[in-house]
């Protein structure tokens, strides 16, 4: 099972991150911009281009370092269909290095629309009876709102074609609480941890060899308490955990999301990797012509700073 | 602002009503599925390239009865790029015929990312100092589970480019209790009333002329009494009411989503219009060759149907 895989990779490299393919155009280096808008003009097919290219020198540079990528569509699909076609790129050329895909995609939606996100990113599109894998994402995160049967066609899905979940449960964000700390009056618990409830029965029948399920939890780094609540509850539950590095989220505060074995969640950090030849701790070794070095001493930075407190 | 011109449509049409263009593959007439296939092979570009012919027919066909139609990005997003390109290829061809655009995207990610899917989907992207439009509907759906910073970017693109919003609140489908229907302990009130009142409250200095604001709500036309208690709770709240005809929602049902006026409300059929000359009800009457009469008729059967019930 997927699951399975991703955690013997974690275990492998002994590095429970996964690197987060979120561009924006000033990210990315000049001579790669100005080579794309030299091609296309300064249009969205431009930046689309620039995303691709630059993405091409990240994986290349920490697909033997990091078990995973996640990269998030919206920064994509804001360019339409040259960025959609960008995100479908960087998922087959980051496979193609051996790396494990996250969709960062948090689609959620009534069964019958459901079904048709779940069959174009995890599954197959039947057209006049050819199949077609068009996204090919190994997990896609998915939003909750909607409730069981928005979720259940991605289910079915994972089943078929061996694919996973996150199923957004604690998110990493200021106002996170709005709905999810929310306090139930049928037995005092938060909206997060019914929902985390919920995770962990849609997912119990699909618990790999690891002990993990294939359908995961989004839990944010930023919020330590509430993970190590949801830790305890969701014992066969395995976490993404966003909110470390840029968001302020310490890896001291992510010990409580592991279990004793170092193991149970993957620890993603987008800017803190990717725009690394930016960052202070950084800019005066790599310019920006060896971003991608300093991505990759930044993902090795992480590692270590990960390892500090745990032992996967 | 845009709120104010789909309730003047509304009014002048007398109708209530918006079109939802979520194509499936069975849907589509075979003359227009087999030249799509004979281009372009049994791939995700044909059936992209059929859903773009067979909404044209559609658009052409309602453009002057209805106020607006409403695609649903998943149908297109399935088939990658080119899903892309015929779902932003629909949007213009339906805005050049006057209608008024409601992408049902159903977006929700935290502030960084949101404003990505904001300015693409309603706002404006910049490459190297140039703006593009990159998606250009008018109003589009947006799921709250992330809370208020999750929604903040597409309120300011709201009010910078005149766009508008629906956010989910309590939706047609089975299980959206799920989530929706849970009770709070602080005051009894479930999270589609909170919901239901952060979204009156995010669009509170958002409203136009016509007495609603920009930031609507999705409610369920299969959930009439608490459609009932939301448009007592929300009286500037404008709704989009999906769930009519193939979810079940009757019109008698959808009376209460309404003020004394007529006016509160825009009522999605998806199926029961652009597949009609597959039901019963119009099989008899219309060939697949006339799909496109077939979804006018339905269309005007919807409206007669809803005024039977609603004065607008």
């Amino acid at each position: 099972m997927i699951i399975d895989r991703l955690i013997q990779r974690i275990t492998e490299l002994h590095n429970p991150t996964v690197v987060g393919l979120d561009p924006r155009l000033e990210m990315v280096p000049a001579h790669i911009r100005e080579a794309a808008y030299a091609e296309h003009g300064h249009t969205p097919r431009a930046a689309a281009e620039a995303f691709y290219q630059f993405n091409v020198g990240l994986i290349d540079a920490v697909a033997d370092i990091v078990p995973a990528v996640k990269p998030q569509v919206a920064m994509y699909e804001q360019y339409g269909a040259a960025g959609m076609d960008a995100y479908i790129r960087t998922i087959a050329y980051a496979k193609s290095k051996g790396l494990i895909i996250i969709g960062d995609i948090k689609r959620g939606d009534i069964a019958s629309t459901a079904e048709a996100y779940s069959d174009g990113h995890i599954g197959r599109v039947d057209v006049g009876g050819e199949k077609s894998a068009v996204f090919g994402e190994d997990f896609i995160t998915v939003n909750p709102y909607l409730g069981y049967d928005s979720v259940e066609p991605y289910l079915q899905n994972c089943k078929d074609y061996d694919a996973g979940l996150f199923i957004l449960v604690k998110t990493s964000n200021k106002r996170s609480g709005d709905i999810q700390d929310l306090v139930l009056g049928e037995d005092g618990r938060t909206i997060y941890e019914k929902v985390g409830q919920y995770v962990s029965d849609w997912g119990a029948d699909m618990i790999g060899g690891s002990g993990f399920s294939a359908v995961g939890a989004v839990v944010g780094a930023t919020y330590p308490a509430q993970a190590e609540k949801l830790r305890t509850n969701m014992p066969h539950t395995f976490f993404l955990v966003p909110g470390y590095g840029a968001q302020g989220g310490k890896a001291e505060d992510l010990a409580v999301c592991f279990n004793k074995d170092g193991i149970g969640a993957i620890v993603n950090s987008s800017r803190g990797i990717i725009a690394a030849y930016k960052l202070a701790a950084y800019k005066d070794t790599f310019d920006e012509a060896h971003y991608a070095e300093a991505a990759r001493q930044a993902a090795l930075d992480m590692k270590a700073d990960l390892r500090r407190c745990i032992s996967c």
